[in-house]
């Protein structure tokens, strides 16, 4: 090592020693678990990691009071970093829903190849530099789960009328063999199934399903189809990022791309110990898998509702591609990988 | 945005800008891919995210000319950073052996839950703070291949007498069962194989293994049991970190974290791309999994390693207790997951 005094301080430090400060909103209630307290560890790896030169102020949607306004909170330049779910702006512009997770889609790792090398973050550009945002993954909650049902499901005739909660395209999957997809506030959520007003609802998995306490009530848990991999996303502006040194961008950039990896990894742990309380807490959760013909029900569904969207534009077209030719590559490995290999050593 | 001039600058720059110049050793030829070129990358992203104030200067073992030298290197100061593998280290301590893979583990993604939520990364550094070194997790080349076999593995008693080069810990369960590990040079193997010296090698997986061209002379490829998540690692001198300023150790730490994530990522792109180019090359490949019979001989073979593992000390009783109770944990959920999904619906 060599360590050489290159630079001369003199003059007075202001009261702060930042260069640049920067105001960040993420979706979430303050301090919410894994999806906002990562948005906290963020704003502090780009300050260690900035020696201090880079300060970001996080408000949670208690201070902004708008989840949904993320988008054009950076937009606008009201704020210069938001951290959100991709899909919830459909409603600015309806591309911005592939950027998530699709049904039937790519699970974590491999979407992560996507977005990172099979050029999937470009295209994710290429949609929102029309809004003057440039984006970076933000952090994953791996598998989701099918969903809590009251009652089991062994034919696509046990769809028909069942109303859930599951909002997305997964609701218009449902809704497309019969289903009827609600969406209602969360805090509302385990009353309504405890009554009746809903059979079913889907919320994450076991990372965050733990504390709704839905497996007090539901004896059924279905396993994933609709979100293989929901990856949060970091917006940040792009001309406040045009204005910044090329080191403060690739410090925030970086970082943000760091901090999704550790929410993947938070994800992860927090499932696996959630999952293992809940199995200590109720031993008798019933684990089911849709059977074969409703998941091909739900597939076709699916098919007919991306040909509708790709007939929508070039560009919902062009991602719809090149998210389905990435599937078919990545799956090939992953079924003669970890595929294989979990199901060759299950036996332990 | 609020950008303030916060330091003003006086005196002369040296020649060189950086403030902090660092060596570092890998054990991979020159732009060697994914293992080499990540550690290219990592030196560049300190360089970025640090405004130049730290320069890593990279040597390749064309340079140094001692692929397993890298512990000895950094535990020396010979030179300040190291990349390499754990477990090309247990001759030096065998505690080492644990923080790659292990026959029948950790897939990358359970592992990394496993290193950065679950206490694996404190025992690594308990490890290695003996040896003056302190570690970070440093790319995973996702799942690896059984490995390339010039006849079909039928029967426990078709792996007696059987010539494979496989090393580590898997060679050593592979043993167990009757077979006849050895080591051949990487240059060498490709000849070993097709003039019959070997009857079977493991390499890594289809990203390192197109370039071998072993499909063009074994007939089948058997899917993986003894390295689910084969993870190199970064090695960092202790007293040279000790040295640095926090800002400094967090960049050289959490950029290396990021490496491990995005060379990960690569493998993962990697393989899913020559996998397809193999097949198109070569489409009578024949993918294989081991009989029952053969993984449950296997898996014998392999607790009987650990147990005599964990009898040696108790730290390495601690470390086999703490991988074992956490895969429990973590497949359990992978199970309900990722694994139920994959299945679930891979008719499509």
């Amino acid at each position: 090592m060599l360590l050489a005094a290159t630079i001369m301080v003199c003059g007075v430090l202001p009261l702060s020693a930042a260069e640049i400060t920067l105001k960040l909103a993420h979706s979430w209630p303050k301090g919410f678990p894994i999806f906002a307290t990562s948005v906290d560890e963020y704003a502090e790896l780009v300050s260690e990691m900035s020696d201090g030169r880079i300060e970001i102020k996080v408000d949670s949607r208690n201070k902004h009071k708008s989840a949904f306004g993320i988008f054009d909170f950076v937009k606008s330049g009201q704020y210069d970093i938001g951290q959100s779910a991709s899909y919830y702006y459909g409603g600015k512009d309806p591309d911005t829903l592939f950027f998530t997770t699709m049904p039937f889609g790519m699970t974590a790792l491999e979407q992560y190849a996507w977005f990172h090398e099979g050029g999937g973050l470009e295209l994710a550009n290429q949609v929102y530099d029309k809004h003057g945002i440039e984006v970076m993954t933000g952090g994953n909650t791996t598998m989701q789960m099918g969903g809590w049902f009251n009652k089991e499901i062994n034919s696509v005739d046990d769809l028909k009328g069942l109303k859930m909660r599951i909002p997305g395209f997964g609701g218009k999957v449902m809704a497309g063999v019969g289903a009827v997809p609600t969406n209602i506030p969360a805090g509302e959520l385990y009353q309504a199934l405890e009554r009746g007003t809903i059979d079913a609802l889907e919320w994450v998995g076991p990372s965050l399903d733990l504390r709704m306490g839905f497996h007090k009530i539901a004896s059924y848990y279905y396993t994933g189809w609709h979100e293989p991999g929901t990856e949060l996303m970091y917006f940040f502006n792009k001309e406040t990022m045009q204005e910044l040194p090329e080191w403060a961008r690739s410090v925030l950039l970086n970082a943000a791309k760091l901090t999704s990896f550790n929410m993947t990894v938070q994800s992860q742990h927090e499932s696996a110990v959630n999952w293992e309380s809940m199995l200590t807490e109720f031993p008798n959760i019933e684990v089911r898998d849709f059977p074969e013909e409703v998941i091909e029900a739900l597939r076709q569904s699916n098919r007919a509702l991306l040909a509708q969207e790709a007939s929508r534009s070039e560009l919902s077209k062009k991602i719809i591609q090149s998210q389905s030719s990435y599937l078919t590559l990545v799956r090939g490995w992953t079924n003669i990988g970890d595929r294989a290999y979990l199901n060759n050593i299950a036996g332990q």
